[in-house]
C-alpha cells in the first residue's frame, strides 16, 4: 500500500518523529511511505490544514496514494478539510482501539491524529500502536465479524451518498481558489512522489499545467 | 440556539440519557433542544448513520437547527456522514477539552460523540461536561486568544473550499437516493420540529412533496 | 509467570470477559492465569475492594502469584487497597501506553483497571492490548532505555521506603480484622489455587488455621 | 482547605504552569495553595518521586496540608510512593470524570497526575477542569448518591485496613533512610510552609532536629 504522510504547518516540527513511527511500523509490513511534508517549520512551502484537505483529495482521487495519514494540533482541522473532499473518508484516531475500529468498521482511506493536544512524552508509542492496528491486516472485515455485512452495507450507502454531495475531483481542482491549490502542491517533494504514482492522467495534467 | 439531537439505530436505546444530559446543561443556558430521535431501538423509523448525515445537512442548511449533536457507536460513522454534506463542519468529541477546542478553534456546527466505545458507567458526566464546553459561551474566539485571527482565517478558507467541493443542499436532496432521503426524515417528530423552524422554503417544499 | 485475576463484587459480572481477554493474550506467551474470582454477581463469596487489597497482598507476598490483575468500577478502590499492602506496587492502567510504561518504568507487580468507567463496547480490545504490553516481554528495562539506570534506582528507593512504612505480611494478617480476612479468602477456588502455589509456609499455615 | 502542590524533578519545569492552573481554580473557591516545589529543573533541592511520597506522608499526617496535588511523568511513580505512606489515599487522575469520581467515591486526600505522558498542548485546560471537580464542592457524597452509604462503608474499611498495614508516620520518619528524608524536606520553602501549618508537634520536632 502507498501511504502518504501529510503534516501541516502548526505541527511541522514533528514530521520527523511521525515519519519515523510510521515507517518503523508499516515498512516491515510491506507498505511504502511517501512523506509529502511539511518537514520543518521553516519549509518554504507552508501547508495549512485546508491545503491538507485539498492535497488529500488529490492523492486519493488520483490513486497516487492508497491511504493518507494526516493530522494537526487537535486533528480536527485536517479531518474536516479531508472530509470536505470527494471520495475521502477520514477518521479521527486517538488510540489504538479507534484505529482498529475505524479500519474494520469504516474502512476509510485517511486518518487524522492530534499531534499537539494530548501529545506528550512517549506519544510515539501510541502512534506506532495506532499505525499497527490500521495497517497490519485486512481492513473492512467488521467488528464483531458477525456484523460485517451490515457494516459493509452502511459504508456502501455512505459512499454512494457522498458521490452525490460532492463534485468530482477534477471539477474541484478547476473551481477552487487556484492560489490555494498551488500552495497545496508546493511541497518540495510533491512532484517526485505524485507524478510517479498518479493513475489519473487528467488530474496529473491539470496540476502540471498550473 | 436551536440544538438538534440525532441518534442512529445502533445506540437508539441511549437517546433518553443523552437527551437528559443535553437538556440539563443547555436549557439553563437558554438553548432549545429538538430531539429528532431515534428514541428507542424499536422505533418504526430506523435511522442509520448515513441518514444521520443527510438529516444533519437538511437541518443545518435550512436553518431549522443551529447546531447538531449526533454520534453513533464510535462516533465515526455519523461524523463521516455529516461531514459529507455541504455546509456541515462536524467534530468528533471525546472529552471536554476536545469540546472546548472544537468550539473555539474550529467553530463548527455539529459534533459526533461515541455512545458505545469508551461509553461506560458515569458517561453522562462526560456528556454534560462536553456540552457545557460547547454551549456555555461564545465560540470561535480562538485558543489561545492570540491566535484567534489565524484560526478564523483558516476556518474561512475551509468554508470557501467546501463550498466548491460540495453541491448545494437542494441539489443534494434532488440527486440522492430518494428512499434514503425519505427514511432520513421519517422520524415521528421530524415534521413537527422541522417545518416549524426551517428558514429555507425550497428545502421545506421539496421535503414536503416527497 | 503466575498471574492472578481478582474481581470485586461491583464488576463481578465481567469476570468471564476479563478472564477470556487475559488468557487469550498471556497463555500463548507461556503464562498461567489463576482466576480467584469473583465469577458472577451472585457468588456466595462477595469480595469488596478492600478485600481485593488484602488478597493481593497475600498472593504476592506468599509467592502464590507473580503478578495480580485486578480492578473495580474506576480501578481506584482496588488500586488504593492493593497499594496499602506491603510489597505491592499496583499501577492504574487505562490504555496500552500506560501498561507499557508501567511495566518498563515502574516494574510493579499488580495493575488495577477500570471495568465500568470508560468501559464500553469493544473494551475487550483495550484489555487485550494492555495485557500484551504488560506481559509480552521483559519488564523493567526502562523507557527510553537510556534512562534505565535512574529508573531502576528510583524503584529500588521506593521498595526500600515501602519496606519501612509497612508491616510485614504475616503481621498484617494477624492484626487486620479477621472477618475481613476470612471474607477475602472465601472464594470457592482460593484454596485450590493458593495452597498449591504459595511459597511461604507461615502465611499458608496462618490462613489454613483461620 | 490547605492544598499542597509537590512536583518532582522530571517535570519540575512545569511547576509554574501547574501552580497557575491550580491557583486559578482553587483560590476563588477559598482554598490556599502551598507550593512545596520543585520550582525549576535547576533547584538546589532535587526531589525524586520516592521523596514525593515521603513528603506527602509528612504533610497529610501532620495536618500541614489537607490535600496533596502531585504527579510525575506518568503520575504512577508519585502515586505509588504516596500510597506507600500511612494515612495517604492517592488517586491517579487523568480526566475530569476521574477527578469527580475520586472525590465522590474514594474521597482520598491526594492525587497524582501525569505531567508528561498525554500532556500536550492545552493540557492546562484539563488540569483546571480536574481541579474544579476535586475542589469545588463537598466530596465523599457518593455517585450516584443512592450508593453513598456503601461507598462510605468501603472507605472506612480501607482506612481501617491501612491503619493495620502501615506504621504510624513518626515511626516511619525514624526508620526510613535519613538522607532520603532530609532530601525530601530540603525544598527552599518547606520550612516556611510546613512549620507554620503542622498540627503535629512530634512530627515537627523530629524534622526540625534533623
Amino acid at each position: 500500500m502507498k501511504i502518504a504522510l501529510i503534516n501541516e504547518n502548526s505541527q511541522a516540527a514533528k514530521n520527523g518523529d511521525i515519519h519515523d513511527a510510521l515507517t518503523s511500523v508499516v515498512e516491515p509490513l510491506g507498505h511504502e511511505v511517501h512523506n509529502y511534508g511539511m518537514y520543518t517549520v521553516d519549509d518554504a512551502a507552508q501547508v495549512t490544514y485546508p491545503m491538507v484537505g485539498l492535497l488529500t483529495g488529490i492523492l486519493l482521487n488520483s490513486g497516487a496514494a492508497d491511504f493518507v495519514v494526516t493530522g494537526c494540533g487537535t486533528g480536527t482541522g485536517s479531518m474536516l478539510a479531508a472530509n470536505a473532499m470527494p471520495g475521502v473518508f477520514c477518521g479521527l484516531v486517538i488510540d489504538p482501539t479507534d484505529a482498529f475500529l475505524f479500519a474494520q468498521i469504516n474502512d476509510g482511506n485517511a486518518i487524522a491524529m492530534p499531534y499537539a493536544k494530548g501529545f506528550g512524552w512517549a506519544a510515539e508509542l501510541n502512534l506506532q500502536d495506532c499505525y499497527r492496528k490500521l495497517f497490519e491486516g485486512e481492513s473492512g472485515i467488521g467488528y464483531p465479524k458477525e456484523r460485517a455485512e451490515i457494516m459493509a452495507k452502511n459504508r456502501g450507502v455512505l459512499a454512494e451518498l457522498k458521490s452525490k454531495t460532492c463534485h468530482d475531483m477534477l471539477t474541484v481542482l478547476k473551481t477552487v481558489d487556484q492560489d490555494l491549490l498551488k500552495a497545496a502542491i508546493a511541497g518540495e517533494k510533491f512532484a517526485d512522489h505524485f507524478y510517479a504514482h498518479s493513475k489519473d492522467q487528467s488530474i496529473s495534467d491539470y496540476l502540471r499545467a498550473l
